[in-house]
């Protein structure tokens, strides 16, 4: 097998890897915006004119009048008073007009009906049809009257109530320069002066080639080493909002004649190939490789993060049936150029390298720079280190706590997208910059609008299922803020709130002394530092052991954790089960280390039924919702606590209303009964304001 | 004739008739939003959830190495350093894994391949088939090396280099909210939990049906009293927008029975109908009858400005296939409820209103707010009178000049569609305000992204058409401002550089007593107040009397323009050509009391040729330009000098750099000449600084 000959930079930062490819399109002229094409004006909205438009005709094409009334000669009406009244004849010197009607030769200005005295002489005459009117009915006046003339009580001056020939615009001026997206009311202005089409850029092509023989589609049942593959969704759905049109090739499995082949064949219909796979080194020398064969790799790896093994190539491909662009002499070549992108399978890396290197292309050929992002400053809630030697592009969460704004980076690698659907704004860190420490105050450029930023009620804490039906509860009304939850566990909540980073935090801390929740930890962790809150009650639960379905090996207490032939998963530290545990656990005699698998930590209640449900552990402690939703047996251990805990500031606040009626309203009291395992007796009580 | 008894509210204030008619909406059920259909994931960008989205399935739904290396049991390997290393047995202790691989059943950890040293002590088994790897090429090293166990020199944690089970998102839990509007990450998401569609609400169903007899479509050639129909144009772009499927009927001629007939069969399919019309007293009657006989108005007038004649009404009607809603135990009635909206016909009070009552329901029917839009602080440019009964919106221009953002109301009233693509923001004065005075801090909405209001030049002064040349041809660069001029004459121009509200004058002011331009008047206007300009060449220009084709009337000098049977249009005073008229009639011993027509003005030189082509007046005095573009004839007497004056404030400054660029081009020189009428050879020469 021979790799062809090819030179190419390799790992170099954003900038130079924009202007590389930059020019190495321009050299093979891949430039989608020389081709124009005409369209109605019907399908023109979001398009971008690919020539000036002048006007056609002038608008008004006609001096028209602007008012119900008369149309008169100003020169007529001079001399005319309350006192000296002046009459003009209907037909000579006066003929009716309805706004719009054009002004007859001669006549140069228009009184409002309202302000004549019309005077009847005759009746034969009928008003309605001298005035073109077909329907009489719609004059309001008795339709037994019609004048002969009118009397006027005051002069008229030149050009008074009438729209003059090209007041809107006037033939030949320019209604939109090239390069202009259409809005709703640019095709008005284009219809209004004559035209019936407009010359647009052709929507760039886009193909998008998903590879790998580990993939499955979408809906297809997935086997554990099968991944669904949904990066050609997301990055068709990303080039559609940019104005493209989108092919989505079926998967392909790793086939590298196969795979060229269809490169080969996008090639010819699209003016952007994107080949989706092989973040890891061995899959990743396919797309080079063919790149390589078909056209020329520019910038191989790009000191960014995530999206570092990103690939950038061009090629060119004869054309066939192109046409002329319509902007100067400029003529389409005989070969035509196309881009070539080899993205990264991790589908963070992939959107976010669409994002930096592939969206900005797409609009310059049409003329345009991507939309404006909106940007704000954001403390940071915790320090954050950077790999030196790339640009970092840091997905975070944003809260209005208080007065300040406060960004959470968003934990996951590149492989959660789900960092992606929650993250409010993204944080750059430059190159060679180390990171942020704690507090410090950033740029984030955002990826949401700020209203909905402002009208966020931020919860940390220990996570419960209810907090996702209230989440959607607030959702389902229309003026409502969102409610974003983080878990981190209960005192991770508590001291969130302690350092002003969240509106709420949900807490099931039991007090070793007393058997009470949360009180014991409230008074260290904020009276003592100032902060009043309202202890809310919200739901109480059943934790016990989540075992597999059937519990094959006869777990029934905390005792039989000791037993050889029994694993255990464990919560974090700091979460109120783990507390839970640790207590029951002294209660009864038994040690950590006797416990295989107590040092193994999930972060939430899903995550550990889900444990138990791949059959990789036998049991966690957890809650009967949780078990119920993987589908695992469920053995009874206790009854707890879970609370919110919530400043008397934010308590007070007008943000948090719409959550307190949404807990106190027997609707959401049902949805939560209907999870199981819940009791609701004290939802939305005042346990302690303290 | 008799019309339906229909009490309604009638001339109330916008929020009045908002909730009257959100009231009256809900009263017949007429929400959209209640009606949900499934659609593919690569149909639903764009769409909005109609019900919360629960993680089907876990992702990964696996536990997956996150490297290439070799899957292993973390307790094996405790105690391994450097010193001391361990060797695990290829198959039962250790197993080669790409990333995303399933880690095999007891395993729990991945050490990187770059971290293990492996030990070969035979070459029969084949590594690449051991691995399900189909094609050995792709491992980098030696092929024939296949070793039998691995050496590691550090202890490995459990779940080091695993992406857990879970890791993304975990079964059941909560993906996507009711109301939450699908963004390209989201699809990835829906598609990576297991679904392959998504419950989405219907898009909401638009009519409009636009009525008038002296309507005609567009492209159509236009007779005087003719109006070129494309409100609905407009008004179906506005609404596919806001995301709903829009049906344009064709224009119906005012038939009373043919408009009810086809809003009744609207009806039917539709869940707003909106019929366009009649902003006039007669025609309006229609539209209101028509809905009150096929429902109830509800709203009849609202106190805004432009709009005010707008129609609210509802209607139901009868459900035919109609599905029930996903959303809770809602059932649709057996009678759906319709909007019904009478839309002024004047086309910026169709806009207007569209975007102040039809636009929010829209999106309120998807669960949505409107998208935000953003404002500034701007100072008024001139004194604003608002009418008191009203709540008006005042389409404005905003510029960034020097360091303080300007807004200038533009002219033209509810017939002006120009008026709203020019406008860069909208200014609303509350009901039973007086209006502003001239310099006063107003906050205006924006129709455009902020960047673009940063990133333009400001021309004011006398109108030449290069002036379009030069705008269209900084709109062919991508990174260059755009450039907007309002046309006010030379005078206008250079008070608006004295008050700091332009960055550039065109100016034609000839010195009576020098013969030379602009020079005395800068003088007076804006050294005399210490501002600094350059004086800019731009173009010499042939001033001369456009004529009627064939110059019926034999007008050779300005002599001719004292003859009874000569009409004349003239300049608004300030106008660089106005002045010129007055000088050379001075020269000539002629008084404008001679001349019919000398107090008419236009304001701009197209305008004047217009007038002359639309043959209500003989001639008047402008550029062999603009009487080329409106094909009349041009009778040449002087040539004059149109420079350009730029404070040297903003003649420095980055942004204008672009346009002295484009200047200074020989290639835009020549699109100048194309034009005709030009000379060129001082054109971006500083003719001084003073």
């Amino acid at each position: 097998m021979t790799h062809s000959s090819n030179i190419y930079l390799h790992d170099i930062a954003l900038d130079e890897a924009r202007s590389a490819w930059a020019g190495a399109l321009l050299d093979v002229g891949a430039w989608a915006s020389l081709l124009s094409e005409t369209v109605p004006l019907d399908r023109a909205r979001g398009r971008v004119t690919a020539a000036p438009v002048w006007a056609r005709i002038s608008a008004p094409h006609y001096h028209a009048s602007a008012m119900d009334g008369y149309a008169v000669r100003s020169e007529d009406t001079t001399g005319a008073t309350e006192t000296q009244p002046k009459q003009l004849a209907i037909g000579a010197q006066a003929v009716y007009v309805d706004t719009g009607d054009p002004l007859p030769v001669g006549m140069n200005a228009v009184v409002m009906i309202e302000q004549v005295q019309e005077i009847a002489d005759q009746t034969t005459e009928d008003r309605g049809r001298e005035t073109g009117n077909e329907n009489p009915s719609v004059v309001s006046r008795p339709p037994s009257l019609y004048p002969s003339s009118i009397e006027i009580l005051q002069s008229v001056p030149p050009w008074q109530h009438v729209r003059a020939m090209g007041e809107d615009m006037v033939a030949s001026e320019l209604v939109l320069p090239v390069n202009h997206r259409i809005r709703p009311q640019d095709i008005g202005a284009l219809a209004g002066c004559g035209h019936s089409t407009v010359s647009v850029y052709r929507r760039p092509r886009v193909a998008i080639i998903p590879t790998g023989s580990e993939l499955v589609p979408p809906g297809h049942p997935a086997k554990a080493g099968e991944i669904i593959e949904y990066n050609s969704l997301v990055l068709g759905a990303l080039a559609e909002e940019a104005g493209c049109d989108v092919t989505r090739y079926p998967i392909h499995k790793d086939d590298y004649d196969a795979i060229k082949q269809t490169v080969q064949l996008a090639m010819r219909d699209h003016d952007l190939v994107m080949i989706n796979a092989g973040s890891s080194a061995g899959k990743e020398d396919f797309t080079s490789r063919i790149m390589a064969e078909l056209g020329r790799v520019v910038v191989h790896g790009v000191a960014i993060r995530p999206g570092h093994p990103i690939i950038l190539g061009v090629a060119d491909v004869e054309t066939r049936g192109m046409r002329v662009s319509t902007m100067g002499s400029m003529r389409v070549p005989a070969m035509r150029g196309v881009a070539l992108v080899g993205i990264p399978g991790y589908p963070v890396s992939a959107a976010v390298t669409f994002d930096l290197l592939v969206r900005p292309l797409l609009y310059r050929w049409q003329g345009q720079l991507p939309p404006e992002r909106h940007t704000l400053e954001a403390a940071l809630t915790r320090k954050l280190v950077s790999s030196m030697g790339d640009d970092e592009f840091v997905r975070v969460m944003l809260g209005q706590v208080g007065g300040h704004i406060v960004a959470t980076p968003l934990a996951g690698g590149a492989g959660v997208i789900t960092s992606l659907v929650k993250a409010d704004g993204v944080l750059h860190v430059p190159r060679y910059k180390e990171g942020h420490h704690a507090g410090e105050r950033v740029t984030v450029e955002l990826m949401r609008e700020r209203r909905q930023i402002d009208h966020t009620i931020v919860v940390i804490g220990s996570h419960d299922m209810t907090l996702d039906v209230l989440g959607n509860a607030l959702s389902s009304t229309l003026y409502a803020p969102r409610l974003v939850s983080s878990h981190v566990g209960s005192l991770g909540g508590l001291m969130a709130l302690q350092r002003g980073e969240a509106h709420v935090a949900g807490s099931h801390l039991l007090d070793e002394g007393t058997g009470d929740y949360n009180v014991g930890y409230i008074n260290e962790l904020l009276s003592a530092h100032g902060i009043r809150v309202v202890l809310l009650g919200f739901v109480k639960r059943m934790q016990g052991l989540m075992v597999r379905r059937g519990n094959p090996k006869s777990i029934q207490s905390l005792a039989d954790l000791t037993r050889a032939d029994v694993t255990f998963i464990n919560r974090q530290r700091g979460a109120g089960t783990r507390v839970l545990l640790d207590f029951q656990l002294k209660q009864s005699g038994i040690a950590a280390r006797q416990i295989r698998g107590y040092e193994r930590q999930e972060y939430t209640h899903l995550s550990v039924a889900a444990a138990v449900a791949s059959g990789s552990v036998d049991c966690g402690l957890g809650i009967l919702a949780a078990a119920r939703a993987l589908n695992v047996d469920f053995v009874p251990l206790f009854n707890e606590r879970y609370d919110l805990v919530i400043p008397v500031e934010h308590y007070e606040s007008e943000l948090l209303q719409p959550m307190l009626a949404v807990i106190r309203d027997p609707a959401f009291a049902q949805q939560v009964l209907a999870l199981g395992g819940y009791e609701i007796d004290q939802m939305g009580v005042v346990l302690a304001q303290m």
